[in-house]
């Protein structure tokens, strides 16, 4: 066990409240596989946050939304549009081309966000069948660089996507921290926008392990079971899955442990900015501060707290807060930071070998 | 909620000592992926069950484990042998055929049982490639059947499929129960049986959810974690998925909950074995009593406990005890048996109607 | 080079007027991949035999016109009903599980032919996800049994199929052999008897090595060129497959082919029929004769033409006819075949070596 | 049909070299699926040519080579890194991932050639199972440009593959002329570089269609029979695809057929350069010619000879030379070059309308 650490937000563990709820789940016999009054209080809520119409499906991890999801979206032919820092291109072990059998277009991007103009000139469908045809788009809100589409930005992608024939997917892993960063519901940055299948996450937002493949477009609804059987993400003792979304969201915890992980890293960031040699390398939006620091920092750092080097070139790191980051941590990390940059900008480090200090 | 069903042993809720387990577990920050101590202590309980050699992936569900496992095993023309009523013939969504790619050829059995004479005569290597080349045989302990098998058993079917060239794979989501039944180790019916890979079942042994890939050799451990990860079993808070194996695995929770169903489903066998009109269709070895009833005592004794119509053309019945069932439910539900069952077949009923009785 | 031999339709070459079809296909240059005029004219011929609404796509193999033909009538989670014998079950590599990842069940019939009441007790859709779902059925016409449908069996079980959401496949890589059988044209036993899509076999008939998937519904048509190109199907020099078609399609050589090949298998037939120790095990109606024969008689006989024993258990052999068979192969094999046997039925051979005869 | 165009070396037909070869063949029954003498004898020559240990399988296009031969090199979490224009990247309508499951890794070039740097900054082996791992590089040979790689820059790709454990595989739909155009042998650009697998194109070297997958090391020999037939590539008259390679190896009509394009381009190249507007854009190496025209040019051009935009933005067009175009061909539509060019040159096109010339 490490006290805490800044590596992911999935080296946290659960929000007593959820655990709470798991336990509270725990009683007697329900039906298996979703068939349970835990989890239709899960999807009950989903829906109140989502709106009336969505279906939703409990599955294992992001991995798993995101294959089912896209499985819901594209014919064997067509391919997936994403940024190339995307979690589906980058982070999922060739899952989707896999279990899918679909080829990903993989877009560059400065901040991992799409945008209309780089949509419409990749998006060329050829009507050919030399080539695959593009199928989707896929988001992902907050991205891997912790940036943040607004509201109207996912609008104008989802109006180009529909406008070609294409289907939006959002990858929400971290859905709950763009929500709190742009101080908008989880509606009006999914629903509202004309997102059609949206993978909700549950683990980094103070679950155990629980994600859920939230279809917004009904024509999309009736193979959902299927594919989430078929793709091996089916639970048996579901309410236990659902238990998770039910503490998440039946009041505003989703939302506290968002915010308070945000406000964690604005308070990293704000800490860190002016350290010696640290350059802060994207804009801090949801959970994240990224920075470069000199390679000689890193070791020290990680001493002071685990953490990831996100780039081995170029040593720029990744900084993540969860939802059980404290003031303290931060404040101690910070310190440390200070004093690791500090030490190593001080003139006596840049003394030839050899002289006295 | 249901106070108690005899339909499946998913309907049962997690042991209070696996739930604390995971409470035990949710404290500060680990790392992910299963880069954790509990992950670690869970990996050696299982060496100290099954062996110190092998190696172990915790998975999310059975579906999982078995494609995991199966993907291990074989490579792209080759096929597994399997019984006609094995679940990852017939309960998996089509999961194997899909996300491996692997055809099963399903062979007759009377009670869920491979001998080595069914393998014998099935397991025809043409070594043409016009036809799939056999690679794996894949047995279910304790079967779909409630049956298992001997040490004896497996030794001489792995005998047989070793000495084909195939490996032998074993479906043990309720491998539990088999020992239990059987009155010997874990291992004695698997490692020491020459068993290459084995599922290994949390989730009906009193888990929340949670399986295991359990690899008995070593010429397979290498590319374990790639499958996991590219078939979306890799859990992000691996903790929580060991945790439940420590608690499982590190007294004797594992057996008690898996002896204390099995002697439920015993009782419940002795208790109806001699209720008019019904008849014992399986040996009683495991969880599970399977029976014939009159057609017309389904729904009334469905009411009185849920449980599953196995056949509804012979309408045979499938009664399934849980580790939590107790000897009062048991009671009840063969009062019930009796009960309706005796009024069934009470000359009354069978009386034409509007005369007095 | 072999003179002659009854091992397969496929050890025959292309009928000459293939061949200068072929020869006078290449004029000049044509657009490639099936914009040609060679193409256009093949297409015309099928829907002159086959019904004006048919689209075609020429493929090089029966593998690859079944795999495109399944491809097109399933979704992910369903699965094929077949019988057991199939090509597609047997004899192809498991390509249909891998490349589709579908699934096949395997029915037990005694002649090859499925029935409506098989089809009735076997497709069961249970709605369930834990199962795959019935999608199609898919027939063989003639069987690998050498047995035909006739056009009231196919509208049968088109009408059963239908009425349970089926779409019903044709396996037609014989099917001239089976119109030529019956006395009927080609429309007669697919179009007019509702199969949704037909694999039309040009190989056996007499080609170089072309293949057709005819799609035979409308619903069907838009995803053809996208599967065929996907699963590799595409030929460039389009022509050269397609002018195998305008060969056998244009006047009646595929008739010609697919009868006389017949009659061959028919003279056969009766000239075997008495010979001793044989007997005929399946009713003869297309281009090929089954029949058991004393173990010692196979070796001999192969060495007077090459043939397939089927079965090694009992002895069966399998004598194919070709549309280059004569009736000069046919009497000197049927020569061999009674001298063979009445050598191993004559008295002598019974005696006790060393006595006089 | 047309008359000739420089759309594609796939709009020419055979040589008669090839149809004759293949009518030859033609001769009486052989066995099925390769085991046959004209097969044993293509097999022979490609040894002659290649090596004495090269194994080979006959299939039936570019994309089923491709994707027979990156199956032999792939375990299914590994990635092929590739140029952006590669054939198997863009045109074979996602075939690799569909069939294989596989990931391709596509890399800008400025010319459609990788290069040892290319190579090591992106043949990233993480070693984590979150990420895809690099398991081979494929090259186009000649690429999809025109361009070739010259021994050495093959040799030094394939040191730096092999150093990073990566097999080479070699798209080779046009080595024949790529050895022609650098004026070696096929050993040279392929057994002696270090490619492990071969795609040996035939179709528009002069064939009917058939292409070859050869495997150039031991350990990859054993899977081949199998991966042909299960991703549908194995032909059962299969003398008709060995003779092709009969006619085109025996001799030197590999060598004639390749060179007489190339040359054919190398004659277009040089007539065209000097054309007002025109623009040549890729060093003309193998037999293609790419050029930038004005925008008004093309469907002039175009009616003069069928040719495909190659990209409708710079209006960069492809001009592909094939075995049978002759000087004529070329000077005729070098002439409509210089006609149509010059006509918009002219200064009387660019007086304004109705002013008099």
């Amino acid at each position: 066990m490490i006290q805490h650490s800044f590596a992911s937000d999935n080296y946290a563990g659960a929000h007593p409240e959820v655990l709470a709820a798991v336990a509270d789940a725990n009683a007697g016999h329900v039906s298996a596989y979703g068939a349970d009054p835990v989890t239709a209080e899960a999807v009950r809520l989903f829906r109140r946050h989502l709106g009336e119409h969505v279906e939703v499906a409990m599955v294992f991890n992001g991995t798993g939304a995101n294959v089912v999801g896209l499985g819901l979206l594209l014919r064997p032919w067509q391919h997936v549009l994403c940024a190339r820092s995307a979690h589906i291109a980058v982070d999922e072990g060739g899952a989707p081309e896999r279990v899918l059998g679909v080829k990903l277009v993989d877009l560059d991007t400065p901040d991992g966000k799409l945008t209309p103009d780089l949509l419409r000139s990749a998006a060329v469908a050829t009507g050919s069948e030399h080539n695959t045809q593009p199928g989707a788009v896929s988001i992902s809100q907050s991205t891997e660089l912790g940036t943040c589409y607004t509201p109207e930005e996912i609008r104008a992608l989802a109006d180009v996507a529909h406008g070609l024939g294409l289907y939006l997917h959002m990858d929400g892993a971290r859905v709950a921290n763009a929500a709190a960063s742009l101080g908008v519901s989880l509606r009006e940055i999914t629903t509202d926008c004309g997102v059609d299948v949206l993978s909700f996450g549950g683990t980094k937002n103070g679950g155990l392990g629980a994600e859920a493949v939230v279809v917004l477009r009904a024509e999309l609804v009736e193979p959902l079971r299927f594919v989430r059987k078929q793709v091996m993400q089916l639970g048996s003792k579901m309410r236990f899955l659902s238990a998770q979304f039910v503490a998440l969201l039946r009041e505003d915890l989703w939302y506290r442990n968002a915010a308070h992980a945000n406000a964690m890293a604005a308070r990293l960031h704000d800490a860190v900015l002016d350290a010696p040699g640290l350059v802060v390398t994207r804009p801090r939006q949801a959970n994240v501060v990224f920075a470069t620091v000199p390679a000689a920092a890193i070791e020290p750092l990680q001493q002071a707290s685990p953490f990831y080097e996100w780039d081995p070139v170029t040593h720029e790191v990744r900084w993540m807060c969860s939802w059980d980051t404290t003031e303290a941590h931060v404040d101690a990390f910070a310190a440390a930071v200070h004093a690791v940059l500090g030490d190593l900008a001080a003139p006596s480090r840049r003394q030839p070998a050899g002289l006295p200090a």
